[in-house]
């Protein structure tokens, strides 16, 4: 299987007509983010693993390359390279579970000119979405004080591979665990998940339904109690726990969250079942988590679906791969708004005690000066195995740790980016 | 290769404890949207095709059982379940590329309670995104008044597999092309393209810019103007094309849309060259179409990108899979906002000379009532071939044509849906 399709008409129109007017010298693109949405204060960068798989499979089949002469566009010639078409240059990105902001290079791909142009879709696609979504993740992580936090999302992502990249990006970026099985699988992530109310409707009562699940799965019972009224199944609940039958926690999915969540523990309390934990999974986001734990609302585990999978508050990124140098020279454009800065850059950190205090983009030669961007690949190959998702992990709760914490807040904040000229 | 472990880990607890009870009698549940977004009038289904191909994958390989071994959740009996499971049931759904509106099943899903049950992320994930961006594609051909609109999304869709979808979407839902070469190849859709500012920022002049990509496409260099300065540059493609340099169209992709295809075109039009095509990809949606065509402002052609396919006003629909019927009794929730609609279903739409009136969604047994829903998979097995995508089109562009005007246009309308009792 070939990724090569993955990309758009242009990149190999330019293709060819770069190779037919001699344009084969080597170029550098950049891929950034332009401007941060209002809504996000940082980026998480993410995705330069599914590129990479994806770049090791990147050659045209011979049914692509078929395909692509029924178009009537493309000359024999180059089809006859695209034939032959492997990736010869070299990549420096920023580690995945790195802390970013607007104008700095996530990636930087340089290699003879029609080869360089013919990744741009497929690289921007990759991390265009992955760091969408880590970003949302850590921003929802951020403001959860603690709380165990968990994908649920699977169902709204925007296809099926969108959902098992978004389980590893949110547990990259921190989250406790995904619903999604196949990401479990893939990316090693603890898998969760309670009951939906077909399960509570398919009994003749809350309780039996209850006393099921609990058979079947002894400590697992997350039970859901809002299939029909909240309160009286929290009594149901009771009369359970007391009974003996272990109920490790209840699952709200619908109402006025808030105001249920302090109804049911303070009956949970009354009755002397300080231990019941309390899960809320609807239309849970940073806003609305935020929100309640400032209110000190009695929530002790969050499930976020559909806000975190699609980034709904900012579904995409400004994120844009340029050309900032040609054989050495620097190139830029100067459209109204989006100005690009020329030239090979290396991100250097200043810190003040341990805390981020500004970046620098400073221009570097072929030989990287010391900074956020490493080499991945050179001349085709890659340099060193990339890190686990539980490295990235790690590295990422670093970096978030090292924000200002006004940048962990829901409050915008803009951070100090210099171009270096 | 499976697609069985695209699934949350509660629909295999919630399997593996129906069996333990004994709930292994027929279940019916439906898949619908609760209600449309505030920004949709009406929705077009889509979805199906990839919900078959990847149901008739739907097993668990060996490697899937032993992770799911190694979770310590599931019993030995369950996990041999698993490695033979087949759906066995019978799937109903509306035509891809038919109208809908809220509280409409999409989609009926009958079989075996486990059985049915397990197949519910996977169904709601293909058909939710699938109609999501058909919906969005729809309504920003509606507003199109004819020109033409093609998808130049592929670098910011939610990975590379939703760009692929969403570009069979939008042409389902009236776009002209797309970018995609994927999309082309496997769904043969028009693709399209122009040339990047790199491109232009490569050569030493836009002139000589144009002049090489000319000399590589003889008949189809759109030529990109605004890298620079676009009114200067469109003097230079009035020189172009008085030389006899064949332009068939130009590009704009930044500042001023609106004030700048006026001038350009004025000043096509005053050298004699109204045959140069004005094409536009800069932010565009709906809601900027709308305004530029009726202001009158001269675009041709419009490339939509990253609104369309993250569909950036509405990122979601609040579509639900909800068990309606067991065994021949009716079943639903009363959660508060969340109430469902019990028993099989049959959706039957009125007509008033050829244009939509009314929907009533009416109970109906094991032999549906004709109307939207049609068998599609029976006994395990598809019924029928699956249409093309283009008779889908054909279907959808009849479909939206039959929708009373007021729902083509971005204000605000509610269908009449009458859910019988």
């Amino acid at each position: 299987m070939g990724t090569a399709l993955l990309t758009d008409l242009y990149e190999l129109t330019m293709a060819q007509s770069y190779r037919e007017h001699g344009k084969t010298g080597t170029a550098v693109f950049s891929l950034f983010t332009r401007s941060l949405p209002p809504e996000r204060n940082f980026l998480v960068a993410a995705g330069l693993e599914t590129l990479i798989t994806k770049l090791e499979q990147f050659r045209f089949t011979a049914d692509d390359i078929a395909y692509l002469g029924t178009l009537g566009i493309f000359s024999r010639d180059f089809l006859t390279w695209l034939e032959q078409f492997r990736f010869s240059g070299t990549i420096c990105a920023v580690p995945e579970g790195t802390v970013l902001f607007a104008n700095e290079p996530i990636l930087q791909i340089e290699g003879p000119l029609p080869e360089a142009q013919v990744l741009e879709t497929l690289a921007l696609n990759c991390i265009h979405f992955e760091t969408l979504v880590a970003s949302k993740a850590a921003r929802i992580s951020a403001v959860g004080r603690g709380k165990s936090i968990v994908d649920f999302g699977f169902r709204r992502s925007h296809t099926t591979e969108a959902g098992i990249a978004a389980a590893r990006a949110a547990w990259i970026a921190g989250f406790d665990g995904t619903s999604n099985l196949e990401a479990g699988k893939r990316y090693g992530i603890p898998v969760v998940g309670t009951m939906a109310h077909s399960y509570v409707m398919l009994f003749d009562s809350e309780d039996a339904a209850f006393r099921a699940y609990q058979s079947s799965f002894p400590d697992r019972a997350i039970c859901l109690i809002d299939t029909y009224d909240t309160l009286a199944c929290t009594d149901t609940i009771i009369r359970l726990a007391w009974e003996g039958v272990p109920v490790p926690g209840v699952r709200l999915d619908s109402g006025d969250i808030g105001m249920l969540a302090r109804d049911v523990r303070e009956r949970l309390d009354a009755a002397d079942l300080a231990g019941i934990r309390i899960f809320v999974s609807s239309n849970v986001d940073e806003y609305s988590i935020d929100r309640w734990l400032s209110s000190n609302i009695p929530i002790d585990s969050f499930g976020v679906g559909t806000h975190f999978i699609t980034s709904s508050d900012a579904p995409f990124l400004d994120m844009v791969y340029k050309l900032v140098e040609y054989e050495g020279t620097p190139r830029f454009k100067t459209s109204p708004g989006k100005t690009t800065f020329p030239y090979r850059r290396q991100i250097v950190r200043h810190y003040r005690e341990g805390i981020l205090a500004y970046d620098e983009v400073v221009r570097t030669g072929k030989d990287l000066v010391p900074g956020l961007l490493e080499p991945v690949l050179t001349d085709g190959t890659i340099v060193r195995p990339l890190p686990s998702p539980d490295a990235i992990k790690e590295r990422c709760s670093r970096e978030i740790a090292s924000l200002p914490s006004p940048f962990r807040s829901l409050e915008k904040q803009h951070y100090d980016v210099r171009i270096l000229p």
